[in-house]
């Protein structure tokens, strides 16, 4: 059964818009999936989805993929246009519920998790849980002053690897504790070109890798919490790399 | 000695607007540097600066790394507003000349270069040629379909490398030809799981790595020209790596 939405102000459309903020995300507890390829990320993964809404194009290009039993919205190309963060809308959407339990528990996390401390950056965010997933790492977390994983960009950026790798909102002094109580190694980055080089250390089985904030890299008190820190080593003129990048050499050296 | 200007209707003014066109900048056969972090590099690569425009504030605060002769203008911060991309300029900016030779010679070229075909995004383009700058290649060549290094996105993500690398617009059917023909190792990139892994093959000295489209990835013509294509096994569920982070696990693998 699709229900046919015609009138912009319909309390639903103002439901689903208001999904780009926290405030809206809160009343409903669910988050907005926009665009075809994440929605069939949720759906492959066999998610819960609240909604479907999409174009009469939109729904009818992916019907043999929707799932039955889920409450479906035909939109106007107009309205469509007004959901969501994207300039060029593709005209399908997905409510999904917001996780129930986020804090998850360093005393029995397993496998090799990535801890983001203070890193701002959507984009970049987003791009180091999607290369998390790809390294095969079990999960992330997310430290204080992180940006939300339910910002639109950084949805846009994991390209659904919530979906297939455990996310976590904690503070890192916490887990870096636990980790280090368990005799899991925690590895620190580091500016300092006198730290270790990451080539230097044996791959990970289990442990973490923390990367921190982009202008000033990781917490000093985190950074004397760890096992150790690590720096990749520049052979150019570049003051730094790109946190994303940076991890992503890292973790497909010691984890991948 | 410094100009002051208070009119946004002065040429200059208009024509410093103007930089973030092609146009623009082929108008003056300049491109404009925005904010003090690339300010600073191209004083410190000794490059050649036509111009220097900033608020007063910024100008005295900068006062001592300032090169002499180098013709100054203060903007009121209104003007400073309206001149570059960011939301949030940071009031002080620097025109350096187009570079006149962009062809480069894949004859005499050395090191290892990176070849990017028809990449799109600007914030991609830019951290490459960071982090090749960072992994120690020779320079970037920018082939047919690559946005353009004048780009202003693409400017802030370079971060300054274009000072310390060798950049280059090219067809990459001459650059590979050329560096096959000398024996030197063209390694394309590929998304099937069957390809060479990335960790099977010798560090490079000399040679190049291609990085393909954010989408379709390397063009097909292309590929069959290289030396070999290479693979970066995904252990996970995520389907695919983002194009800036395949390309700094390569080159910190092979070069650096």
């Amino acid at each position: 059964m699709t229900e046919k939405i015609t009138s912009g102000q319909n309390k639903k459309v103002k439901q689903w818009r208001a999904l780009t903020t926290k405030k809206g995300r809160k009343a409903t507890q669910t988050y907005l999936l926009e665009g075809w390829h994440l929605v069939q990320e949720a759906i492959k993964a066999h998610h819960d989805l609240t909604a479907i809404m999409g174009t009469a194009e939109q729904l009818a290009d992916h019907a043999a993929e929707l799932p039955a039993g889920v409450a479906t919205y035909e939109l106007t190309d107009s309205i469509a246009q007004t959901i969501g963060d994207t300039g060029t809308p593709q005209g399908i959407f997905a409510t999904v519920p917001l996780p129930k339990d986020t804090a998850g528990d360093p005393q029995t996390a397993d496998g090799v998790w990535l801890f983001l401390d203070y890193v701002q950056d959507p984009g970049n965010i987003g791009t180091m849980v999607r290369t998390a997933d790809a390294a095969g790492l079990t999960g992330v977390v997310f430290g204080k002053g992180t940006a939300s994983r339910f910002l639109p960009k950084v949805l846009r950026s994991m390209q659904g690897s919530q979906f297939h790798i455990q996310l976590v909102e904690a503070d890192l002094h916490d887990w870096i504790s636990a980790f280090t109580a368990r005799h899991l190694p925690v590895y620190g980055t580091n500016l300092d070109r006198n730290a270790k080089s990451y080539r230097d250390v044996p791959p990970l089985t289990a442990g973490a890798i923390v990367m921190g904030n982009e202008g000033n890299g990781m917490a000093p008190d985190l950074q004397q919490m760890t096992t150790r820190n690590l720096y990749i080593p520049i052979k150019g003129q570049a003051e730094s790399l790109n946190v994303a990048v940076a991890a992503g050499v890292v973790m497909f050296r010691l984890v991948s």
